[in-house]
């Protein structure tokens, strides 16, 4: 199956204590098509510069990632630049420079516009609204966002969640949305707000996926060395929609087994934690279908009584 | 099976965003024999003054806690107090006063120097070391400590724990006492301190069991309402060794059950958790088995995959 990715391709410049490294390919489309193409066919829709490099075109093409909708324009791509702090659960932005991304105005290629499965990565609410419009037949659509659209482009952003199967965010965000300090009255609160099932990333401590009538915890996987958390929770969305579009399962279906969401969870918390193993997106050069499952069985040994 | 537990009883004042006590049983002594009364006999060695209130000695008595070593001495309890912020993942100390705890020094009746299960609350490492060696058939010894002690009193500390079987700590104290940030290697560094079991609370994030061998997760249960977390971690500590000494499990056994540490872990939030839904030790004024298991099997659903 297809899952149709929408957000920013860049390039970052990331320094962390183990080291530091001045431009790597980045965005959240990026890093959530590399972790969705484990488990289904990415078909990824940005706007990069003409410097974008062909090493990272072929890159993510042998990755199986489909690139007609990544449209490529005269100037410079996105670029960012930021220092995490030594324990790397804060970040310092150096440097955020839009360029040809400041004017992205996603739209579709035709093919992809009866395509079921679609995760919007972290864009302007009204922009994310825009794609999910253009798509026809949807039976899973979802996504990020983050703490600058919640407070400055909250109208925006209701109208748009309104409208999503699932949002996928970190607590804080949660805590910011809903305005309610508690995680399951946030969650409680923001699924009255249009999504039935959300997901509240917890960063190194794991993530809770919350449905009307269950939800479901994983802690964390214990890495012995986080390299770079840099895209960790993008990859858990690529993870989590890629496993659901791999399995063919859309969310909104009634009977949608809790089963599959839960292992779906499970898949999106692997990829995070495999993406902080090496800077950038650089995990996924060697990363093979059999070491996922192999932390996936990892998990179930760490968790289960 | 009995569980023999040494620390503080004591009296704290609490404030936090739902309301405010003045005065209220507490200690840590109090609440791990309260927490582990729901699965072993608890006999509490602790030091009061004459203002300990007889209604509060009838409550621990009335939960099967054995008070013989509860010595009573002219002068004052121990009193605490503090203040939690907002979101109660912070406190502020705002009184302790010692009093007759500042000469506490332990002394085990006869009739508990046999006992196999021997929990020990932060107390002074000393004063933990010379409560170990007064038991002569240990099956299961360890414990609790704090910052104050890594810091300042660490050699006391390192011949204390050298002797145990298991320590209960928190992510920073465990962070402090190794030098490693890392959680895994921070553990590793622990375990050849001389404890080969490890638990390491983090608050509302869960808590993580290391052994040589393995590691077993479990996130933190998620309140609807947290009311006052004073006291949660060493319910944690008494529902864990608590469930072994039910169990008669000696961690030193060569065979111990993997699965029964597990279900330790489990039973420790459960009590956690549950010692946060009212101010100070409240609940367990009504809290009884069923819904100790109840929560337990929640707890399953909430996590299996």
């Amino acid at each position: 199956m297809s899952l149709v990715v929408v957000g920013s391709v860049a390039y970052d410049g990331i320094e962390t204590p183990h080291g530091k490294v001045d431009r790597i390919l980045g965005g959240a489309a990026t890093y959530i098509a590399l972790s969705a193409s484990y488990f289904a066919r990415p078909h990824i829709v940005a706007v990069v510069g003409d410097d974008f490099a062909q090493e990272d075109f072929d890159f993510l093409a042998s990755r199986n990632i489909d690139l007609a909708g990544l449209e490529r324009v005269p100037g410079k791509s996105f670029f960012w630049s930021g220092v995490y702090s030594h324990d790397m659960n804060d970040r310092q932005t150096l440097a955020t420079e839009l360029n040809v991304f400041a004017d992205f105005d996603p739209k579709l290629p035709a093919a992809y516009r009866e395509k079921p499965y679609l995760l919007l990565g972290n864009i302007q609410p009204a922009l994310q609204r825009s794609v999910r419009a253009q798509v026809s037949k949807p039976r899973l659509v979802g996504g990020d966002t983050m703490n600058y659209w919640i407070a400055d482009y909250r109208d925006d952003l209701l109208a748009t969640i309104k409208e999503w199967d699932f949002l996928l965010i970190n607590d804080s965000e949660a805590r910011m949305l809903s305005g309610e300090n508690n995680l399951r009255r946030a969650a409680a609160k923001i699924m009255e707000m249009g999504p039935h099932t959300l997901v509240i990333k917890r960063g190194e401590y794991g993530a809770v996926l919350f449905r009307q009538d269950f939800h479901f915890m994983v802690p964390g996987y214990l890495l012995e060395n986080v390299f770079d958390p840099t895209g960790a929770g993008d990859c858990f969305a690529g993870g989590f929609a890629g496993y659901l579009a791999g399995e063919n399962v859309g969310l909104g279906d009634p009977h949608v087994d809790e089963k599959t969401l839960r292992r779906a969870v499970i898949y999106g918390s692997v990829m995070g934690s495999f993406c902080c193993e090496q800077f950038g997106p650089n995990r996924f050069r060697t990363l093979n279908r059999a070491e996922v499952d192999e932390r996936f069985q990892e998990f179930r040994d760490c968790t289960g009584f």
